[in-house]
């Protein structure tokens, strides 16, 4: 058994096991998490709210009573975007500053159901927009965690906690997941509940999670969802027979020259993992997916924000409010005609798989960018969440500053459990 | 202009024109429908909450102002499964009793708007399922309204109210639309945002509304889904190029002899207008999908109604109990493969409109049943909600206990606006 000051550095898959077993209390963990909190949190800034008082009651409960679940004991970080019945609840925004919700969300419950102690609110962006909260990197202080799950990636990639939630409307799990060089997971769009959520797309609003290893963000996935087969072990199964498409997708030459780099080199390595790689040409029905994210989160969240605009208007940034006109002013004929091509999309998409069981695709343009670019652009994601389909982020590389890079694996809908068992074989083999 | 009086028993849409000319106040016409209101609610017990105060405030500040939107001026019910902040929301359950949101749901604010006044919160069926509130029919007071939107279609059908909303899971719009005699439009799934609704079924929940006529019906919907083309004059524009496929569905033979009857007629009558009616048969595809849908919702509402599940279970009506218990029982691998399903017949519905623009279908099995049989059958909405494709319910006739009875409108994903245009010109010519 490590020594307590270790113990934030292990997976939350071996957390659990030694919880399971009682070598190990909730309440010396979560300390430990706590001390790792107290002593970075100051330059991190990961918490939109932080209850240790209530962890260590949780903990302290948890000990004294039966395992509860898969997640017995394991300190969580909940994205400041779900409702708690205990804890504030602001949305990244002052609109809702102090704002305290009468009921959890339902996958904060599902969690707590789960044996989950919920140690505190992650930092979102404003609305899990674009406007930053105030997270830096936890590697590169002068550098974005990514958004808006910001929080969440960074508390994770710094020790504080090994699992947190978060949700994704462009790209707000894979680029903090990738930004941050932690694994993240977006299931697929409609598998896990979003009553509670503060929701800005019916469209594409899909919630996920992190974990340091893809067992983490699997058997985080395998709560959310209710579906206990997307665990995976740490021995994950050979999954050498899987057929990898390589898709770098209409936006290939976007990529950095780090970014270009660690593609083919992964390419390579698929290669010779007998995993019968090939190229996918882009189809022309994907190219104006990423525009079309765009458009369809600027008009649905215009009206998902109503309550917001008409009454506090004055408290959104200037960037949430451009969206939102932008949102207002487009013709109710194109939303439509938007939302058929995201139907047309999302059936279109099962030509990909005609001759792949996953696709492999860049995360991002390259490594997190500078605070005042903002939290990074989303554009390797845009399309992925238009067509709801599972993707988890595999940190494989460093670029040019020393942080982590990595690139997507991406199922067809539903198969969850395929993207996640053929990622935990990958991740070992693919990355440096 | 009509006397006081009368007012109770104009469309919506000859309110709303007389309301924008300032030939009517806003505020007389709160005061008649709160003096209907106070004659009738003993009786019909339509409503969760009553503003009466707050109506007639919001009324003379609509009056003291310019003309706000297309609501401006008329009264609405908002179905108590969305959250309000000058109300209290308790979702038809024990749970939530007086419980104070601190937001308006997305579709109170825009409706506020557009210049609506708000009257109170309409009752409904607990959390939406089937354990019914206190409503009565309003013209057969032994009788159930239908649920779940059971205080929004009797508000609407008794004069009380010229529009409300509603929601819709299994048949919560079409249904007590049909049992009351109003107007039900379920829009397109997706098209209404969900933010701020009681959330049950991802899936499956759509929200939509009640009118006293197709334009009625179609200027709520143009509000709710913030698409000024749905809207529908009182002339509707003629639609006897259309034409209708005639989809008495696998569960014809469970239609009773007076819906039986009112479908040859209808029928018959279709020929007659050259809409080119033709018989569809049931495709393989559509017949498991009622059963589906019962399977989806009770597997997406235990999940959804987690908070109340781990804390409140005590208060659960035993026939909830029984639905979530049966939710968390399903197997995780059958939930994936009912949601693949689901995903496969939104694509296969396309092949039902192959040749024809709309289809007709039963909304019912027959009258509005007793109140001793809960809320009735939802039996002929399931497939449809499944399908997640434009419904509106156009009442066409009586029964044996002159009750109404009517049909369903049907159009392909999106085409809501052709559903309700044909709808409003289709719907004077089939009524008795």
């Amino acid at each position: 058994m490590p020594t307590t000051d270790a113990l934030y550095s292990l997976d939350a898959t071996t957390l659990a096991l030694r919880l399971a077993r009682r070598e190990l209390t909730a309440e010396a963990l979560v300390r430990d998490g706590l001390a790792r909190i107290a002593d970075r949190e100051p330059q991190v800034r990961a918490f939109a709210y932080l209850d240790a008082e209530g962890a260590l009651a949780a903990a302290r409960a948890l000990d004294a009573g039966p395992i509860r679940g898969p997640l017995h004991g394991l300190p969580l970080g909940m994205k400041d975007v779900f409702d708690t019945a205990d804890m504030p609840t602001a949305y990244g925004s002052p609109i809702h500053a102090g704002h305290r919700p009468t009921c959890d969300a339902a996958i904060v419950a599902l969690c707590r159901e789960a044996g989950a102690v919920l140690v505190g609110k992650t930092v979102t962006t404003e609305f899990a927009t674009y406007h930053p909260g105030p997270t830096c990197h936890p590697h590169a202080p002068d550098r974005t965690p990514g958004g808006s799950s910001s929080g969440s990636a960074a508390a994770v990639a710094d020790g504080m906690l090994p699992l947190a939630t978060g949700t994704q409307t462009a790209g707000s799990i894979i680029r903090p997941a990738a930004f941050c060089g932690v694994v993240g997971f977006k299931p697929t769009h409609g598998r896990v509940s979003r009553s509670g959520l503060k929701m800005l797309s019916e469209t594409l609003d899909t919630v996920g999670g992190f974990g340091r290893s893809v067992p983490d963000a699997a058997l985080l996935a395998s709560v959310l969802t209710g579906d206990a087969g997307l665990r995976v072990s740490s021995e994950a199964p050979h999954a050498g027979g899987v057929r990898v498409g390589l898709f770098a997708g209409p936006d290939a030459a976007r990529m950095d020259a780090d970014m270009q780099a660690l593609w083919e080199r992964v390419c390579a390595r698929l290669s010779r993992l007998g995993t019968q790689p090939g190229d996918l040409a882009v189809p022309a029905w994907f190219e104006p997916l990423a525009r079309l994210q765009t458009d369809v989160m600027q008009a649905e969240m215009a009206r998902s924000l109503s309550h917001e605009r008409l009454r506090h208007a004055e408290l959104f940034s200037p960037r949430l409010a451009g969206m939102i006109e932008a949102g207002l002013s487009l013709d109710a004929a194109d939303h439509v005609r938007h939302l058929q091509q995201v139907h047309d999309a999302r059936h279109a998409a099962r030509e990909l798989f005609a001759h792949h069981d996953l696709l492999i695709a860049p995360s991002t343009i390259g490594e997190a960018v500078l605070q005042g670019e903002g939290t990074g652009d989303p554009l390797f994601c845009r399309a992925w969440t238009v067509l709801g389909l599972p993707c988890l982020h595999l940190p494989l590389g460093v670029g040019r500053h020393g942080l982590s890079i990595g690139l997507q694996l991406i199922g067809p809908a539903l198969a969850d459990q395929a993207v996640l068992q053929a990622g935990a074989w990958l991740h070992d083999r693919l990355r440096d």
